[in-house]
């Protein structure tokens, strides 16, 4: 079982996905967390590049370029592999990322995006995957506050630096995106408490473990 | 004017490009001289990445992205704007080496790769490409041995390293592509000495100035 989870900066996909990794346990499941970028040894090389705030002369096309990198690596290396092992893969940010960020944010065409995605999983998509939806300031707030405290503000502030409208782009992108992958994606309010938000989220793993 | 060399180790790209260079100098021309991968300042950390024989693990299609990442930032922070600032453009290694590489060398298929580097390009492609042809056992001979005088055959021994096999892939893809793209792609022989080849390279030189 492969679940990726995917929203805007400050939804709370740390925390939900570590809920859902103690779900999964209670069932006897044996569970690895990855996430991108950054989920390969490679990966965690392009990670430091990708996010850090000084590397924001990155063209739009060298940027998605590296995400892909980043994913047909960690597919190839850790995803694939875990899941021949048996375990259920939780993944925070895959290929949907792509689209959304690269696609609704930045401009580039969605059907070239999702070709190029193809080639980067070469065949392996979620099972299913959960957009956790938030409205950009509240999120924007977590997120910088939570930076804060983890002392990363400056080494991985690139996406936080961007205009709030960026951000709405991207929430945007993500309802729409996910209204045309129903089977796949689906969407969870992030808005209350992280209780409240699981509620919403195990619903969706019961439906598919069912 | 934009111009690429392509070859395979050895064939001694690196001098040639330096006649070159004088060429279009006597002529009054400015040049300025780039190579592949690393010709952008975010490009000079996905060189490193890429030649460093410990990312031996790295997939074909991660590195064939981290090419195009290199090469999307390249054309765009570099090559378009000295090109613009009227400067004669001279690039060891462009859109070629991934289609040879990772196509004919790795088994990706060459019509996707050249649509890979359409999205990379974004429509600036060279005015003329010289591929210098050699024996791969020749070249190798001298990569290897040049290496080892730079001192660097262990941090950038990654292709020095493959099988002869790869190489003569390599060099047979090198011919087989230029015969499909003749009007862009030229093939000068560099098995003699440098001022032997130059002859050849000058020629084609001259037919493009003319």
């Amino acid at each position: 079982m492969f679940i990726t989870f995917e929203g805007i900066e400050g939804t709370g996909k740390t925390t939900q996905i570590q809920r859902a990794k103690a779900y999964f346990e209670a069932k006897g499941k044996e569970v690895f967390l990855t996430r991108e970028p950054g989920g390969s040894r490679v990966g965690t090389e392009l990670r430091k590049m990708l996010l850090h705030v000084d590397n924001s002369d990155i063209t739009p096309i060298a940027e998605l370029f590296l995400y892909l990198a980043d994913r047909a690596q960690h597919v190839a290396q850790v995803i694939r592999p875990e899941l021949g092992a048996g375990k259920v893969v939780l993944c925070d940010r895959f290929a949907d990322s792509t689209v959304v960020y690269q696609g609704y944010g930045r401009g580039l065409d969605t059907a070239t995006l999702q070709q190029l995605n193809e080639v980067a999983v070469d065949g392996l998509w979620p099972d299913l995957t959960i957009v956790l939806d938030l409205d950009p300031e509240t999120g924007l707030k977590r997120a910088t506050s939570r930076n804060k405290d983890e002392g990363k503000a400056e080494e991985e502030g690139r996406f936080e630096a961007e205009h709030i409208s960026f951000h709405k782009r991207i929430r945007e992108g993500y309802l729409d995106w996910a209204s045309h992958h129903q089977d796949r994606i689906k969407v969870a309010k992030a808005d209350g408490t992280p209780d409240e938000v699981f509620t919403a989220v195990k619903a969706l793993l019961d439906d598919i473990t069912a």
